[in-house]
């Protein structure tokens, strides 16, 4: 790709050579020559040896720069453009110490060694299913989703398109319901239903999401979940929906599109999250509350104005106390007088 | 399994026929013809397509329905008629692609495919292990037990009768216990204890159970644990505990019989959570605390009313400044005069 | 060994018999003949059946111990002699199973079953690889590490000498770094950078280190991270650095040498946490943020004296109210006469 082209790629306005060639990606400091590099701030931008840099309006570039690139989100374009170089050779074939059921419809370029798929699983084109990765029986897999090595899916599960599940994932294991029977102890609630999981969905390193009791837990397209992040049974989660390392969402939860959750955030079951909210780490949700549109933090959460502000007041107390032991000592000199 | 057997196998009072075959489970709005549902509340029961629905004392239920069954706990009834409804077939055979020691002692049903197991392990008669989980040497696995796949079975580890382990659990991977050696750094302090679970007991994916150190990690009959939970070496967890999701539990702490644990709470070390005692999400027991009988809430955690009374005092800190202010401004004036 | 070798291996005084053979470790209460044990406190030592006893200065023991050695710090002085006894056999040989690319360079001690190892990885001498981790091209790892189970290890990561990764771990996956694109959703930011872990580092079972997006994230010699512990992109753990279970840390933060951070503390993105920091479990560490030497506590993260502080004076809140209430009668009596 030429500088040229990357500025039509990502719709900007080219301030010198078109025709230099970019062939790999770095940060401003690590670029060299041949590499495209961005900067998301205003002023000057730091020395670079990157070939092509994208910037936004304003920024003060070394003329010597051979191209730079002007766009509204530089970060953004140079995400782009990066996907677009990214020539990471697709895996394929089929390991012949894979275990593919008779009845499985696998279309996939890609099962690496010691895959394990079962009866009536549907795989369609361009999946890769990485080393030791197990699918369940009737589980359908959408076209050019990844799935890498050691994951879980147990059957029923279905995944769209275009999805990555990192590492060590578990989709479908049974959810966590079970019915006091008194001294005797606890009777498993029946973990009948399903998952799934629509296109262009990320996944990080084990997590896991739980198939429905008797419905089926849902994640919509888009939407992005980090590392170790636990989805239990019947939640819904939304479209284009970002959610950080180590949250916890509980049984039932339904999380709207465009939500942003920070990490080791944990949601009581039955709470509703609507669309555009955005909730900060370590908060808390409590079992059926509803969080509305805006920033959100603290346990139980409340809107960010009012945790600082509350979070003003303790840290007033100690002045407060003050103020009351000399309203005391006035009150009790003139009591005495 | 008609709805007289149903009603007989929970002790319940049959309302209608008798002889309509139930076949499967469904939610109320869910259920079709051969379905059996069930409904909590009190009042009128939604429409619903079930041919058999399990109601409590003084629910409303359309006399069209075939079957109902009027029980104590309704949620209870439903999960013991699916337990016997769940006819989802037994997996059996060893594959050939698993790896067993010779001297390994299997009276398993199920062996899947890559599954590893070394030398003297004991594996009782109906147990399940899929696909790709390791079993290391001496373990010892009671009968009807599954571990589903990706587990890591450490050596040294014994688990006992019907117990289900979801994919993704590592247990008996050393304990966190390190010396400091001066500038030198960390010396590991020797984890050669081992694990031993009861039976009946149910840990959710990717959760973790380390070995004693010098002794023995307990867990008792009939303990639920969720997913991605951590129990750190020589953890006493009693009978009949539920711990939810993420939750971590610090080296030698004790949990009695029948506790209940939310998702997320941390417990330090050497801490005792007395029987009954429930703790909510993302609650802190600080090392070494006991925690009595009675709901528990909070970092550090505090007796729930105590915390809700706190919680009042806090958000009531504004009013009290304000209070302040204006006694100070009588005190002010009356000065002045 | 004999007790004399032990007094020697720890630099101990040596009280009794320097010649009665040591082969085993445990407790003192557990301890039988042959066993070495320690005591850490003062006074009266618990009956013991231990051949040899580990203690400091003024502890009281029975006369009758065959073999009693006195040190600075019993803990470490019994770790170091515990470590030398452990006679654990190694494992050795290459599982025919394993799957290993024509071009890795093997001198690994131990290849397990189903272990596969993909292009141009380096597995230096007394290297052992459990049973279905997976090494992805290009992966070096250095002398007497040992990887157990079930492990990920992607593309491009580099881990040193005498490491041991537990069961589960994921070394490399994509980092969570996505670019908004308006209505659009989300644009997955290049994750391109590595993974270099140092020697002698522990890593707990299921535990999460991601790649870095354009660099590198780093874990220095001799640091301890204990399970299910998530590390995101480009951050840099420093040497001899302790970490509890559960504990996550964003995007490019640092945390320097000598640091101590307990179970489910929470750092955001871009924090620093200087040489020497003590971080309490739970705790939050606000993006950005630099946590200097010292103890720190809760959310956001204060000093531990500061946090306990604040503590009291939020359970004074009530007695303060109380106070108010008593001025405001005087006032309002002064006022009526």
């Amino acid at each position: 790709m030429d500088a040229a082209e990357c500025a039509g790629l990502i719709g900007g306005r080219l301030i010198g050579a078109g025709d230099v060639v970019i062939v790999g990606i770095a940060d401003i400091a690590a670029a060299k020559a041949g590499d495209v590099s961005f900067f998301t701030g205003e002023g000057q931008i730091p020395a670079t040896h990157a070939t092509c840099v994208i910037v936004s309006e304003g920024a003060e570039f070394d003329p010597a720069t051979p191209a730079v690139i002007v766009v509204k989100d530089p970060k953004l374009g140079f995400a782009k453009i990066a996907a677009r170089l990214n020539t990471s050779p697709k895996r394929t074939g089929i390991d012949p110490s894979a275990t593919i059921a008779v009845d499985a419809h696998v279309q996939a370029s890609f099962i690496g060694p010691n895959v394990v798929i079962e009866s009536s699983a549907r795989l369609a084109v361009e999946v890769e299913i990485h080393t030791g990765t197990y699918i369940g029986k009737e589980v359908a897999i959408g076209r050019g989703t990844r799935i890498f090595p050691n994951c879980t899916i147990y059957s029923g599960t279905t995944i769209g398109e275009d999805c990555t599940i990192h590492a060590g994932c578990v989709i479908g294991a049974d959810g966590f319901g079970f019915v006091r029977d008194g001294a005797e102890g606890y009777v498993k609630f029946p973990q009948a239903g399903g998952v799934s999981i629509g296109n262009n969905v990320e996944l990080g390193a084990n997590s896991c999401v739980d198939r429905g009791a008797l419905g089926v837990t849902e994640i919509g397209d888009g939407t992005k979940i980090d590392n170790l992040v636990q989805i239990a049974h019947n939640v819904k989660i939304g479209k284009r929906v970002v959610i950080a390392a180590q949250t916890g969402i509980s049984g039932s939860t339904v999380v709207e599109d465009d939500c942003v959750i920070g990490g080791q955030v944990g949601m009581g079951d039955h709470a509703r999250v609507l669309s555009g909210a955005v909730i900060g780490s370590q908060a808390g949700v409590l079992p059926g509350k509803i969080v509305r549109k805006g920033i959100w933090w603290g346990t139980p959460v409340q809107p960010l104005d009012e945790y600082k502000r509350q979070n003003a007041l303790v840290k007033g107390i100690s002045r407060l106390k003050d103020e009351v032991k000399r309203l005391r000592a006035i009150i009790e000199r003139s009591d005495d007088e």
